[in-house]
C-alpha cells in the first residue's frame, strides 16, 4: 500500500512507547502525522505535539492508518468504527471493544475494504493471532489454554508461594501490574475478552463475551491454595477452549495445574498460550503479556503487515460445523466454610468430599450450564476451581456413550 | 498464484504424512501430481502411485511446487537447485543443504523469481522462521537460544535423571528419536545447521556452518552430570547466538541451565526457541521438533503461504553493520580424568579448580577462538560445558572496558 500515515489515539503507556519506536527508527516506511489524547491537563513525556480533537485524525484524508490505544472502551468503539467507515485501516489492542463488537467491526472493515488488526489485544508481545491466522489455518485445533492475564498470574504466583491474595494484589499494584480498580482482571473479564478473539481465530466460532462462563481469582482462600500445594498443583487462571467432535466449550476459571502441564512453570506477569493441533501437536507461546514496549511491538508488527496490505482471512469461520456449547461436564473443586453452601450446587456425581472444622470441599462433576447459573465472583464464601482434564473427560464420556463416567487423575 | 501442483521428492516418514494430509483434506487449493522416491524395492504404506524417476517432477512444466523431503543431502541439493532454476517454488526441511548452500540457493530463487521456503527445517512444527521474518522483522533481537534437536534433548533428559548416555541413546533409538548413526545429532551438527538459518533470519547474518563452533553431548561423563545436579543445573544442548553492539557470536554446545532459565523445563524430545528482543522482550516458542505430522504441518503452512505468493523478505540482511565474530570470552567448565589434560587449554582466567582422584575440572574464561582450535567431539577424555550467561559477561566486559572482568553467578 501507499506510505503509512498514522494517527494515534492515546498518548499513554503504549502510545508513547510506540511513538518512541516509530520516531527513533526507520524500520518501517511509516510516519506519525497526528497524536490525539484526551486530557489536556495531563503532563506527557512524549516529544510530539498532541491534539485534543479526535477530528484531527478522523477527518484528515491523508491519515490512512489509525492506531487506537485509549482506555475508555465506549469511546474507543466509536473511534474504531468511524475510522473504519472512513476507509482507514485500524490497529487496536482494545480487547473489550473487540470482544463486544467483533462481528460488526469485521463487517464494517469488509465493506470499507479496510483492515482491522489487533495482535496486541491478546498476549501482548506474543504473536498468537497472526500464528493462528497464518500458521494453524490449515490445521485442526483441538484445544487452547491460555494464561492471558499478567496481573492475575502475578498474584497467583505469589499466592502459590504462600502470600495472601490481598498482599499479592497490593504488590501487583505497586509494581504497576494491577490497576487501582482490578475488577476486569481479577474477576476474569479481561481473559474472557481475549478468549473471544482466540475462539474466532482458532476455531472460527463467533461468540459474544457474555456467553462465556467466567470466574476470577478473588474468592480463592488460603485453604484452597493449601489444597493445591498438598496435591502438587499450582493454581492458574486459564482461559481455555476445547473441541470435542464439532462441539466447542470455553471457560475462564482458576485451574489446578499439575507439574507436567505446560502452564505450571509460567510465572509472574508472563503470559503463555498452549495450542493443541492435530498435525502440529502441542505448541506453547510464552512472553510478556503487557507493558509499553511489548504491546508496542505487537502494534509495530501490525503496521509492518499493513505495508503488505495484510488482512485477517478468518479462514476457520468457513467451517460452519463447529458450534459453541455449554453442554459438557467439568471436574470441579468447590469449597466453602460450610458444607451446606456447596451442596446447593447440582453435582452430577461427587467424587470426593471433605468436611473440616472451618471449611469443606467437594470434588465432582458439574455441568457447565449449571455453573453458569451462578455468578461466582459474587459468592465470596464459595471458591470454584477446575481440573484441567475436562476435555479428556468429555472425550471419555463420548467413547463410553455414558453420561456419568468418572474421569479420575 | 495459480493452483498449486505439487511434486514430492521422498515418500518416507514426512512425505507420507504430508501426502495423507493433502489427499484427505481440502484445506488448501493444492493437488499432488507426482511423488518420486528412490528405492523401488522398499515397501511403502502410501496410497499413491510412486515414480522413481526425478525427471517426472523436474521436467513436468505443470508442477509449480517441489516439496523436497529426502535424506541424501547432496542429492537434495541438486534437486532443489534444478527445481529453482526451472522456476518452480521449493519447500524443503533439509537443514544440511540449506546450511551449506543458503546464499547460492536464495540467489538462484531470486533470479528465477521462485520462492524457497523451509519452515520445517528448524524446530519442526514450531513456526520460528515465519515469526522471525514476519513478526520480529522490525524488532532488534539481542539473543536467541534454541533446543533445536529432539534426539539430544531426549538423551540429556534421561541423563539428567541419572541414566547413562549409552543407555539413553539406545532408548532414543528404540523410540525412533535417534538414527542408527547418531553422529549428526549427538555431535551437534544438526543444531548447528539450524543455527545457520536462525542467524540469517534473526540477525541477517550469513555464515556457513563450518564457521560456527560446535560440540555435542557424546563426551559428557557421569561426573559432569553430577556436577550439574549438585548445582541445581540441567544440561541442555543449546544452539545460541547473542549480539553485543553489532558483534554476533554463535555456538552450539552443552550448557548448564539453571532453574530460572526458560530452557530448564523443556524436556524429552521437545524443542524450544527463546528469542530476546528489544521491544517484545523475552519470548519462547515450544513444540514438537520432529516427527511425521509436526514436520508435515510446517510444510503445509509453507504451501498455504505459497497460495499467497509468499517469499521470505530477509529484511534483517539489509542491516550490514552486524558482523559475525569469535572474539568473545565464554565462561566454561572443562573436565577430564587428569588435570594436566585440562591445563593445556588456554584459559584467560581460572575461576574455580577441582582436583579429585578420578577426575578434575576447571571453571574459567576462555576465548571462543581458542575453543574453536580443538575438535571437542574427538577429545573423548575431555568434556566442555558452557554457562549460559556469556552474553552478560561480554556486556559487562564492555561496560567495564576491561578484558578480563569475571562475571560470577
Amino acid at each position: 500500500m501507499s506510505k503509512l500515515k498514522i494517527g494515534i489515539f492515546g498518548a499513554g503507556c503504549v502510545g508513547s512507547g510506540l511513538l518512541n519506536v516509530l520516531t527513533q527508527t526507520q524500520k518501517i516506511d511509516a510516519v506519525v502525522k497526528t497524536v490525539v489524547a484526551k486530557n489536556p491537563s495531563k503532563k506527557r513525556r512524549i516529544n510530539f505535539p498532541v491534539s485534543y480533537n479526535p477530528l484531527d485524525i478522523l477527518e484528515d484524508p491523508e491519515i490512512n492508518v489509525v492506531v487506537e490505544l485509549i482506555s475508555d472502551s465506549s469511546e474507543a468503539y466509536q473511534l474504531i468504527k468511524t475510522s473504519l467507515l472512513k476507509g482507514k485501516h485500524v490497529i487496536t489492542a482494545n480487547k473489550k471493544v473487540l470482544a463486544e463488537h467483533l462481528t460488526e467491526l469485521i463487517s464494517i472493515a469488509d465493506s470499507a475494504n479496510s483492515s482491522l488488526l489487533y495482535e496486541g489485544a491478546v498476549g501482548g508481545s506474543i504473536p498468537i493471532i497472526r500464528n493462528l491466522e497464518e500458521y494453524y489455518n490449515n490445521d485442526n485445533l483441538t484445544k487452547i489454554e491460555g494464561i492471558v492475564n499478567g496481573t492475575t498470574n502475578y498474584i497467583l504466583t505469589k499466592a502459590n508461594q504462600g502470600i495472601s491474595y490481598a498482599d499479592a494484589l497490593i504488590e501487583a499494584q505497586a509494581k504497576g501490574f494491577a490497576e487501582e480498580n482490578p475488577t476486569l482482571d481479577v474477576d476474569g473479564f479481561d481473559p474472557k475478552f481475549k478468549l473471544v478473539l482466540l475462539l474466532k481465530h482458532a476455531f472460527g466460532v463467533s461468540v459474544t463475551q457474555d456467553k462465556i462462563f467466567h470466574v476470577g481469582i478473588r474468592q480463592i482462600k488460603p485453604f484452597d491454595v493449601q489444597y493445591a500445594l498438598d496435591n502438587d498443583f499450582r493454581i492458574k487462571l486459564l482461559a481455555t477452549a476445547y473441541k470435542v467432535d464439532q462441539k466447542l466449550h470455553a471457560i475462564v476459571a482458576p485451574h489446578f495445574v499439575a507439574k507436567n502441564h505446560s502452564a505450571y512453570h509460567v510465572d509472574d506477569e508472563f503470559n503463555a498460550i498452549i495450542v493443541n493441533a492435530e498435525l502440529a501437536d502441542k505448541q506453547l507461546f510464552f512472553g510478556k503479556g503487557a507493558g509499553s514496549y511489548p504491546t508496542a511491538s505487537a502494534v509495530l508488527s501490525d503496521l509492518s503487515a499493513l505495508e503488505n496490505n495484510y488482512r485477517y482471512n478468518y479462514k476457520k469461520t468457513k467451517d460452519t460445523r463447529v458450534y459453541f456449547s455449554q453442554d459438557t461436564l467439568l471436574k470441579v473443586y468447590i469449597s466453602a466454610s460450610k458444607l451446606e453452601n456447596i451442596l446447593k450446587i447440582k453435582f452430577e456425581q461427587i467424587v470426593h468430599q471433605y468436611t473440616g472444622p472451618g471449611h469443606s470441599y467437594l470434588i465432582g462433576l458439574v455441568c457447565l450450564k449449571e455453573l453458569n447459573k451462578i455468578d461466582w465472583n459474587y459468592r465470596s464464601d464459595v471458591s470454584l476451581l477446575i481440573f484441567p482434564e475436562s476435555n479428556l473427560l468429555e472425550q471419555q464420556i463420548i467413547n463410553n456413550k455414558s453420561n456419568f463416567e468418572i474421569y479420575e487423575n
